[in-house]
């Protein structure tokens, strides 16, 4: 499907990508770019990649496809190293968190006969880095493809079949339909998730031994990158604060039930909850 | 250990205590009893009971032992209509959430000659029902067991022997301790899984279908009972109102950090929390 790829940022999701990619046949050669030499040495030595270069532009002068899975706050920058070397007809795409006004950016930066795709496979999890990639990490998960008015169409298809050929399920959004949804779905949670680690830490860090199941479930997003996810947050920030004063009214309304002894009122908010939450299983 | 003893409440939590109990072998008779007749007869189908009485004076009657398994919010009703059919010394017991004043009442209630021990195996899940039971859920699981100054010292040891039996690890707190614990690592998150679960019905219930494993995992005790959640929270009101006054304080701060473009300050707050987190595995 492709000759040559670059991937920029060879961690958990550029690993796996290498490695679907290779699983599946769908390029003759993969090379690796980032800031941790050891780390493509070891990618490279895995057979996860075939060659690297850690300057961007060098990395991608002879791509087809680019794939930037680096932490998305650099995106930008790495698009305006990368923008004069790419070759015409090149596709650049990407696994960001985060699309809206990013992919707006991304579009002004490339040059005009390089064309950029958004993809964000809802893949990955607390873990990073190459020891937990595996070509099998986005089967069966949902991967969300947000081009806009000025994607090319041919593009646009090849970055749909790679991810099909992958096993993802492929949504189409909006790169701002992406973000108002991922805002509440998962940047909120993971806000939250921060929030009550420190709630505890501020009342005592010793009852964290305490904690059963209910609470690792609930907290296990805390493990994330925090260079990750303060970048996530703040490029989704008006989204964010939005969704995140909806959550900050429905804990007054259980404050307020709470206080008055509200049995009824706080199990139709429970029930509410409840009957939501048992749809996604 | 025991020669019969007597479970009110046959469910999840009360079906794998008897099986717990048959497995090794620690009592000669197990009598159940519930509100629901079909529930308590595929109990004693499956051999987890061997005898049922609906009434539950008359299920205690003969008992050494009686376990009060059932929503907590039942259980000061439940200790008055035992009280004065309990055995002189029969020993009391529970497996509640929540400890505190519930504790205290109940000493109130039964008779002097019957010794109430507090106990709360870390357990169980949002799944309920004899269907999900087992003999080895406790296996491995914290139980807290809350005495009190006025507890038998000889109907404590038999409590702690027999869920060391079970593969427990037996942690001894006073009942107030343990409420506070609990409201920050238990009763907490639950409120905070709800009120998550209700923003994004408030936003889009569409963007449910959107969510990664990270939603999942954050909000699977959403699907908790509400009629056991909404008396655990009420029971335990004064801890919960002041934790969640905690959370709002950190939840705020993250707001504004947000709303400044705080990179820095959202970074280090996100990093607290994932090195407190990953401590806990």
């Amino acid at each position: 499907m492709f000759d040559r790829i670059t991937i920029i940022g060879v961690g958990l999701l550029g690993a796996s990508f290498a490695l679907a990619l290779k699983k599946n046949g769908l390029c003759r050669s993969i090379a690796g770019c980032g800031r941790n030499r050891e780390n493509l040495l070891r990618a490279k030595e895995r057979n996860i990649i075939d060659s690297f270069e850690q300057d961007p532009a060098a990395a991608c002068k002879e791509a087809d496809l680019v794939m930037l899975s680096t932490p998305v706050g650099s995106f930008t920058n790495l698009a305006k190293k990368i923008a004069p070397a790419l070759k015409k007809g090149a596709v650049l795409t990407d696994v960001g968190s985060v699309k809206g006004t990013l992919v707006r950016e991304i579009e002004k930066i490339i040059p005009e006969d390089v064309h950029y795709i958004g993809g964000h496979p809802i893949a990955g999890s607390d873990r990073s880095g190459i020891d937990s990639a595996n070509a099998e990490l986005f089967k069966k998960a949902k991967c969300i493809i947000t081009p806009t008015e000025n994607s090319d169409l041919a593009a646009l298809e090849k970055i749909q079949k790679l991810w099909k050929a992958f096993g993802s399920e492929i949504v189409t959004l909006s790169p701002e339909e992406h973000d108002r949804i991922y805002a509440a779905v998962s940047h909120l949670p993971h806000l939250i998730a921060y929030a009550l680690v420190n709630t505890v830490a501020d009342m005592d860090r010793s009852y964290l031994a305490f904690s059963g199941r209910g609470f690792r479930d609930a907290t296990r997003i805390a493990s994330s990158s925090e260079e990750l996810w303060s970048d996530i947050c703040l490029l989704n920030r008006d989204n964010l604060v939005e969704v995140l004063a909806v959550f900050q009214k429905n804990l007054d309304k259980l404050d307020q039930y709470l206080k008055a002894g509200n049995s009824d009122s706080l199990k139709a908010e429970f029930r509410k909850a409840r009957a939501l939450r048992e749809t996604i299983g």
